[in-house]
């Protein structure tokens, strides 16, 4: 089994809340020229960097915001906030700044690696852009003033997605929970707040924001995950040492059914997709984690729609997503 | 979907029961010596017509024993037997003619297709050979004498293997019961008595001997069977029309599971090879049901044995079971 950081860490993701200092909180903002005119200064300075889809959210449609929230470009409170709201989408999309969330600016780089420090200074320099041309709330005191508490002060958030079957299937997972949470760090499904763990995936974030500078909080979270990895890989041998028959077992029938079957719903994708993720990672299977990944939002529902050209029912929907995965998965091999 | 008796009947067999008129029968045969008597007789007789190996069960192995049971080469009562059993075997183990079992001898003869005329002529042949070597116990009255009375008459069995995955999945198969028993056909599970119905397989064949003449018993046999052929291909349609993606699905998932599985137990073995026959019947897979239904008695315990040249222990058969089956199944696509 090769050990590498690769095959546990999906991606890193920053996120600043920052809330301007002359204009209404978006709770209070009634007035949508106003929140129209933040959108356009803000895309207006982004443009300079690189180049950025503008999505007024009271113009996109039900589709194409779930599309985008799978993609965890948006969340479901901007979609919510839709008289008001507005994302501008990197081109590449590892960078989305919402507008007029809970917060006037919620900024975000997205990488698919672990590099905390990088996507820092990434969403550093844009959060720099976007301060030049608007002022931001701030308070000697509090730093950084947001619409809830929670992230007062640094207005940081730093999560990584894991990818975590080791400690899931050895139940070593719970026990590692209350540690984490002694750390100040949430640990929750990596798709929303409500999925579970599906898929075996993970968001480790900071939970704290104040009291903490921006490098502390980084390095907390990235001690956490070196050490949820290290945890995860030396899990992984021992399921692979228990029985190692029982180990390629599994992952080879996941892998023939996602390559034969002809019909399957979104819960036994993730399921089977997890077990080709342990057989790609322990060599089993040829491919690469990133390829896997990719397809693991690929066929969410609404990425579905998307990749179709038009909405389909659930049932179609699960055809489309054998077929594609099975097209996807034998390119692979 | 093709509508073929091939797809439906997996073989047919005719035994006949006899018992030697100048011998005691077997459950009161102690002369060892009077046992092997006849056995040569047999022998000497039967190699003018064909190539056949003798079987001592006295000197032969557990191992060897099962494998031929697994064959449906002998049966269990023959094994029990073994202190005076033996059997013939025709080369190409089309015929079987087992020695002192219940009775002196049970001939029978294996056809890999649906003919009980032809099989029962085969049969018949091999019969008057015996008959001219040592005169059989015959009551003008009762027929042929045999040692149970339910072989009385004409000692004629006849049994047609079907593969009934429509009957049994569409739950026609139980209302189908009560009927064959009035026509005085049993239908049991076709591995063994106590087998259930695994791989969906079912054996029927004649209750009665008596008071019907050879030719009534094959051709009260030969309309059930054609009659049950027609249900079934009849259930199999609408098996698919009912859910068409669902039955391509199961067929599929099948397949990708017995291609890829790293290892499978007899049991999980035979459910996933009644779909894929399934799915060769129906055009799904490609193959034929002739080399589909041979694996499935390759692939039984002490066939798996033979074919690794040593006796396995349970779990590497099944690891065996997987690989094997993996090339098989391939190889016919």
């Amino acid at each position: 089994m090769r050990a590498s950081f690769e095959d546990v860490v999906v991606s890193t993701r920053v996120r600043l809340a920052r809330n301007f200092a002359d204009y209404p909180f978006p709770n209070r903002l009634t007035d949508v020229g106003q929140a129209r005119e933040i959108v356009r200064l803000l895309a207006a300075e982004l443009n300079h960097t690189d180049t950025f889809d503008v999505y007024y959210m009271s113009s996109v449609s039900a589709e194409k915001a779930a599309f985008l929230k799978e993609r965890h470009l948006i969340s479901q409170d901007l979609i919510n906030n839709r008289r008001i709201s507005a994302a501008l989408v990197s081109r590449d999309e590892s960078i989305s700044v919402m507008i007029n969330e809970e917060d006037h600016v919620r900024e975000q780089y997205f990488l698919n690696e672990f590099n905390l420090k990088k996507v820092y200074e990434r969403i550093s320099g844009i959060d720099d852009i976007i301060s030049e041309s608007i002022p931001f709330a701030y308070d000697e005191a509090l730093g950084y003033l947001t619409a809830c508490p929670t992230n007062l002060g640094t207005g940081l958030r730093a999560s990584v997605m894991l990818f975590l079957p080791g400690l899931t299937r050895r139940s070593v997972m719970r026990k590692l929970m209350p540690y984490l949470t002694r750390l100040g760090l949430t640990v929750r499904g990596a798709f929303g707040e409500g999925s579970g763990t599906e898929g075996e995936l993970y968001q480790v974030s900071n939970e704290i924001t104040l009291g903490r500078s921006e490098d502390e909080i980084l390095k907390v979270v990235e001690d956490a995950v070196r050490l949820i990895a290290e945890f995860e890989l030396r899990e992984r041998q021992r399921l692979m040492e228990e029985d190692e028959v029982a180990f390629r077992d599994r992952v080879c029938r996941a892998y023939g059914i996602l390559t034969n079957c002809v019909r399957i719903d979104a819960h036994e994708f993730m399921l089977h997709m997890a077990d080709v993720k342990l057989g790609v990672a322990s060599g089993i299977l040829n491919g690469t984690m990133q390829e896997l990944n990719d397809l693991i939002v690929a066929m969410r529902p609404a990425n579905i729609n998307r990749l179709n050209g038009a909405p389909l029912g659930e049932r179609e929907r699960d055809v489309y997503r054998a077929e594609y995965t099975r097209k996807a998965l034998r390119a692979m091999q």
